[in-house]
């Protein structure tokens, strides 16, 4: 067996990497200018980071392996998890980390979301399944502080972030997995704000569990004479158990577990089938107005999008970690040029294949960083920039970026992953190593909160075409700036060059679809959305790792103690993306703007 | 719950895909009229694809899930297996399987290599951990039916091809996993053949049981006095239990059981660490030649390179089968031309998206299987055909395709199993579907029998190269002449033009690299190894798909009643290859060609 400390505490994130990236490419600390962070400063956040690295390493990490072996069961009606999660929860919720960015008012820190996104990779990292209940409160939360009426804040709201209750969202159903304009759950007015629900929700997470005193499922329903499809979709607010007038938990509230999913990863992280209603006297809450349900919940799945990227992306991180740590510690082979025998073997990093396993992890996984905390400072501009135009600025940005974040981060993660077994050989298939199971964890993101499928077609078909295509084009402005100041450095003046030209074919070839469109309807143009998106993915990702070099290029033009060798392996890694993968994008924009028709002319009997 | 009966037992590999395979594609009729196939035809050869077909469904598939949740364990110091590996194990010796391609003087069928290959495609998809033990031993006895004495082929080989003795191959060490010139096992003369052996293996699939009476390891091991690295392994063959004088098993040889390796996938073949001579009591036989031990293991490797592919490419077909029958099977959603909310959904076949995520499991895994039994075919011809050219050039062929066979079908029918996941949604990636197992099957195959990064050395270091590029050589001429063949029929010319050019690249590219080798060394030129064995592979899947089409457009012109649908199928998916895979190619010609130095330059302090 080799001898690598796998539980080496400080391994799994690179301290250097967050601070690279808040503070050198996303200059978080200018934030701390408007009035709503006027609290803060580099060392608040410094301090919210190493408690959580700090968490996340003692009391997520170790029970990372066990509670992949000791999945969810029921045992006499009742379901049992390991203690550990319970307990790692506990801990979270007393840190304050469950209302980060929440307000003083409400029991928070007022902290930026992109410094609370920061702090959370270190849980994604150390143990996504554990932390999945922690992120399903805090988007459940957010969403009833965006829609949710004064009282529903004071009753539900506040215990979730203070973990008393947890929090879920049911959206899909057994008939109905993408496709929510065909769910049946039905609600029946009981007067007020108050209705009966009834129906099965499938793929729940964290749907029934003991961890705390309540679980508040957000759910969408229709009500009686909704109209057909999407827009007769209202969003309900069913806890497990009935608030008692003093606001604790009281009798059950029959929400019933209809069986475990029992699934490749993501394992501690209970994912049930749940019926609402069996005996017909489940209540429901009203949220906001009636039919405006599924705005309100891509309200929550947009933010959740961006979380699954960040799941997959911090996933990346640690696989790469553990494999570098491999790779270094490694002997095995020689080089090509000195195959004496007798020579000591070298470690295996020293050979350029395990050199190029590694980049690619590092070229994914810090390039999907990159884009999720750009994401997430994005949603602190929506939240306190004055500017009306800033502001839709911002949000045009997030409606391209959400799907690129969640598919492009969740497909190439899943790739850095395998690259990390590869690195570690036979040892990388055992158990013994943390690498396989963040690979099989990692492989459920391409899936969960809509498929990549989905998001191509969210991307293709809406986003690109949204308001003549303004999204896209302010993504081109915004790309331009960055592109403009590259141009002035030498270190990277070419790669600026490259991504000049490959936003040019991506905005050709989004034109071409929409003209297509016009012409043909959509049928065609649209059935190559996945190249899009990966054409898309790239050029985006190439941007974010334009900006990582101009920050770190800057850097080292002004002396970089301590820090040259990291600001080296940005510039290198950059160097890497330019060439090993931008490149891939030519093909993928022939595919779309040539109008491919192999995929959709295929006949089912031909299989 | 979906209602789909994944254990339809028509349902993993499609009996038309095979025929296709042999009679459409490979022709392998005519090797009837050699004389050691005289005995055979088209009904001999079906009759044991049906007999595989039905074992596999029968015997092997019904345990797949079970083996892997139950994996091998060690109980008071002895391994337990779940019962139905040793009846699957056993039925498949009594049907005469292990045996199908040898001799009748052997107890054999005297079939061709590619329908036994054919044959064992069902048992890869069926359970490929199960059927690991019975190929190994087919494998091991292959070794023993070249290289070992008269009388080691009676005493060992015949015991192992009815399945009374099950066979291992003992090359890894825990230090070195897949550079054997650093073994460390020692053998030490006894007199005669006999020696005493001492040291650890690790990485051993099947290296500890009681499936069978007795277990034949083949082990390298270094002679005392050997010269250093490779040319100092000899070959030994070491039993678990030493024979009796009438050649049944007795007492036990000191091979110690040293720990059980436990993997994401593969699970029900038990994996080993395994000690020699503890006690210094262990005794091997030599085979063969001191110091030619290397030589000979790669008779069995090179075997085994293309097993691992065929075993990836029938889990490929296999997760492609039940993905597609989903596919069929589910509604969901509804077209981008028909969005009308109270319409019902469609079958999620229709979606383009899903389409493609079918095109590419049936391209990736067909071209896979259509090249290991190219393969197989071209091992029949070394064994039988009469004329020394014909010999050597399919040996020529063999040297450059097993490493493709074996890096390529790994890495792309794994993302075939991905793709599957992917068709069922949440389904996937839940324990009650198969899929979820192919995809941590099958990612163990770029893994063993040499990692992918050793195949693309091996490609092109080595290979490309042999004899002032021979070999590539001889595969472009005989390409040459399939594109010829295909530019006589309109369906597939611009195909085979197309396969041309990128024939073309192939040649310049790899003239580039012998010449840069030449000027500069080989560390540089070889760092893109693996860029040039996805090119390569590519190329030869591109070719193999010609081939398969060729094969199609003549059958549907000759009219094809009932398998018109089926031809179509095979024109339709070759289309894809051309346009979404074959593009590729320009890009990792473009890494090789101009010999980028990235991968080699970053250094060990930037990460």
């Amino acid at each position: 067996m080799i001898a690598l400390d796998v539980n080496n505490p400080s391994c799994l994130i690179d301290a250097r990497e967050l601070s690279f990236q808040l503070y050198d490419v996303l200059d978080v600390e200018t934030l701390t200018r408007r009035a709503w962070f006027a609290d803060h400063d580099r060392t608040t956040f410094d301090s919210a980071l190493e408690m959580a690295r700090k968490l996340a390493e003692e009391r997520f990490r170790p029970h990372h392996r066990k509670s992949d072996l000791e999945e969810p069961r029921v045992v006499d009606g009742r379901v049992r998890l390991i203690p550990e999660i319970a307990a790692a929860i506990n801990d979270f919720a007393s840190s304050g980390l469950l209302a980060a960015h929440h307000g003083y008012a409400a029991g928070g820190m007022q902290l930026p979301w992109v410094v609370a996104q920061a702090c959370y990779a270190h849980f994604h990292a150390a143990n996504v399944a554990t932390f999945a209940y922690c992120f399903l409160t805090i988007a459940a939360a957010n969403l009833l502080d965006a829609f949710g009426s004064a009282e529903q804040k004071q009753r539900y709201m506040r215990p979730m972030l203070s973990g008393r209750f947890l929090g879920t969202m049911c959206l899909s159903e057994p008939q109905a997995g993408s496709s929510l304009a065909d769910i049946r759950t039905r609600a029946t007015p009981l007067g007020g704000s108050r209705y009966r629900i009834t129906g099965s929700k499938m793929w729940i997470s964290g749907g029934e569990h003991e961890l705390s005193e309540n679980i508040v499922h957000l759910v969408l329903a229709r009500t009686d004479g909704a109209p057909p499809g999407v827009k007769g979709i209202s969003l309900f607010l069913v806890t497990r158990r009935r608030l008692r007038p003093d606001g604790g938990p009281g009798e059950l509230n029959d929400v019933v577990l209809g069986g475990l999913n029992h699934k490749m990863g993501y394992r501690g992280t209970i994912n049930t089938a749940l019926n609402f209603g069996e005996r017909g006297d489940c209540i429901g809450e009203l949220v906001g107005e009636p039919h405006r349900g599924l705005a309100y919940m891509f309200h929550m799945m947009n933010e959740a999008r961006i979380v699954v990227g960040m799941s997959a992306a911090a996933l990346g991180l640690a696989g790469f970690r553990v494999s570098l740590d491999y790779a270094r510690q490694r002997p095995q082979g020689r080089l090509p040029q000195a195959k004496d025998p007798s020579a000591p073997p070298v470690m295996i990093i020293k050979h350029a294949d395990v050199r190029r396993l590694l980049l690619e992890q590092k070229a994914y996984a810090e390039g999907a960083l990159a884009l999720g905390l750009y994401c997430a400072r994005l949603l602190d501009e929506q939240k306190t920039v004055e500017e009306t135009s800033a502001r839709e600025r911002a949000g045009a940005l997030l409606d391209v970026l959400t799907p690129i974040m969640k598919a492009w981060s969740s497909e190439w993660c899943l790739r850095a992953n395998s690259n990390a077994i590869q690195v570690l050989g036979g040892y990388g298939y055992t158990r013994d190593f943390p690498v396989e199971q963040y690979y099989r964890d990692n492989r459920l993101n391409p899936i969960h909160e809509g498929t990549n499928g989905i998001q191509a077609i969210d991307l293709l078909g809406r986003k690109a075409s949204m308001n003549d295509g303004q999204a896209v084009r302010t993504v081109a402005t915004t790309m331009r700036v960055d592109i403009e100041a590259a141009n002035a450095l030498s270190a990277v003046a070419a790669h600026a060059a490259q991504l000049d030209r490959a936003l040019a074919l991506l905005q050709d070839t989004t034109a071409t679809v929409a003209a297509a469109r016009a012409r043909l309807g959509d049928a065609l143009p649209l059935s190559n959305a996945t190249s899009y998106l990966d054409l898309f993915g790239h050029v985006v990702i190439a941007w974010m790792w334009l900006r990582q070099a101009t920050a770190a290029a800057t850097r080292i033009q002004n002396g970089a103690p301590g820090l040259r060798d990291f600001y080296l392996g940005k510039l290198h890694t950059a160097r890497f993306f330019f060439r090993h993968e931008l490149p891939r994008v030519e093909h993928c924009a022939k595919l779309v703007a040539g109008l491919d028709d192999t995929c959709l002319t295929m006949q089912d009997t031909w299989f």
